[in-house]
């Protein structure tokens, strides 16, 4: 058994190793002028089971390219099973036909990810219907993990929380709350519209008072960064003691980090899917875990 | 039928329009600032013959993933049958595994791109033996045209050539100078390596004598330049009139225009498979005519 580490996951790549007590391959990766890729694995890989780990966060196209031709070569390589784990799944977004004509993104690179020679595929936190309803996007089997609870035990480790709740910002994100909750014996709910009259629109937790609590908020992605800091403006007004705003890919594009810090937020944590300066919390163990059964 | 360009071949995707009199469909692109793509074809493609025209030429990955989200949505569209024209097809150059452990990029790509969707597949002047010998790249019928005859012509039709004569750089080349000799009814030859002694090495004309002659230099690719700088200071030093530098891919990385341009030729000349400021010649001709077939 290996471990191939992508550019984008190598760090990461290395501590799904060290979890798994196998081999780290070394892999050797250039970039031509022309802005061609060159990948190559030193390793013996024949007979072997590879698990490879990359991300494909920003540059996307470039990464992906690259996960195509590692799992190409490890098929040309005669591995006995190829497993790719990609822990931020990019052109997710892109789930279905929104306009006549568009290209289903989603369903595009899924294609190619099996076609390129992977045997199963490994994903964090990606909105469970996307994988599991609907036409099957992976022919091959699919498994969707996630950092729920390893980001709420973070904060519950670090922290002596009072009479902690757990949060998702809107109901899609809610199985991670519920998830997240149980994990560290926490309350849970996620966040509701409530309307009042014909224009007002309020967003409350759905049942919970705040007053007075710890409160961590948990989503699957922090991008711009407006839903988790209207969500912590929200929660100081309700007259929560301290918020954490946890999730687990931090995209955090233009000033996110700042706005989020600027609306009260106590800690941003984020996991190691993309690396971040919030990358605080690793999802090799869940991946290691994941892989071993 | 329509022809749909892709970013990288949009001017060209048009002429081949113009060519095949048939509709150009607009295509909706954008990038993300995460950099992730985002294509939108508007017209109507149920039950149509549709041909892709796109290069993937630099950024190659972007280029790529363009064209296989094209492809895919024309298959979720149900065209009748979809075409790629492929006239620089990036990736061709590591071709076979030279080192344990190499990705073969070009045969992954080739995969990639019938995956995704193409039904066949054409390209431009890539070396014959990549698509027609060996294991076979491409599963589905595959057509390797030649800008050599056009390149040829155009010089032939802007200037009054004296005894012209078509010159490979190498034997590698040598058919496509054949081709290009006898469109223009002129004599054709390669450059080839003639040992003399132990160390000294002389590049010259297979046997042709170019002395007082007009010279059309034609290769597949014009990168660094390297090969098309040698290749005239040497028909300079054997006498030649003129030096014409043709090739089909203007690449032109670094200062190759400047330095072919130094070493003496009349004129630069390349297609518009990339365009660049030497693409004086269309391939649109070229690829209609095949289509049509």
């Amino acid at each position: 058994m290996l471990v191939i580490g992508g550019s984008a996951s190598t760090k990461l790549g290395k501590k799904v190793s060290n979890e798994l007590d196998c081999e780290f391959a070394s892999v050797e990766k250039k970039t031509f002028p022309d802005g061609e890729i060159y990948v190559r694995i030193s390793e013996k890989v024949e007979g072997e089971k590879a698990l490879v780990v990359q991300s494909t966060c920003y540059p996307p196209n470039k990464n992906y390219m690259e996960l195509f031709l590692l799992l190409d070569a490890l098929n040309d390589l005669n591995a006995e099973k190829i497993s790719a784990f990609i822990p931020y799944f990019g052109y997710a977004r892109q789930d279905k036909r929104f306009e006549p004509g568009e290209a289903v993104s989603f369903k595009t690179v899924a294609k190619l990810i099996e076609s390129a020679g992977a045997d199963e595929i490994y994903v964090m936190d990606i909105h469970g219907e996307k994988i599991e309803s609907g036409p099957k996007v992976f022919q091959i089997p699919a498994f969707n993990l996630t950092a729920a609870p390893i980001l709420s035990k973070y904060v519950a480790k670090n922290y002596s929380l009072e009479k902690p709740v757990v949060l998702a910002p809107d109901e899609g994100a809610k199985e991670w709350a519920r998830k997240a909750g149980k994990s560290i014996e926490a309350d849970w709910d996620f966040m509701v519209k409530k309307r009042h009259g014909a224009k007002k629109v309020e967003i409350t937790p759905r049942e919970l008072d705040v007053k007075n609590r710890d409160v961590i908020i948990l989503d699957d992605i922090i991008s711009t960064g407006g839903t988790m800091t209207e969500a912590i403006k929200i929660l100081k007004e309700n007259g929560a003691k301290t918020v954490f705003a946890c999730c687990t890919h931090p995209v955090l594009s233009d000033n996110a980090l700042e706005k989020i810090k600027n609306a009260g937020a106590r800690e941003v944590i984020g996991t190691d899917t993309i690396p971040s300066e919030v990358s605080k919390v690793s999802v090799a163990p869940v991946i290691a875990e994941s892989y071993r059964q």
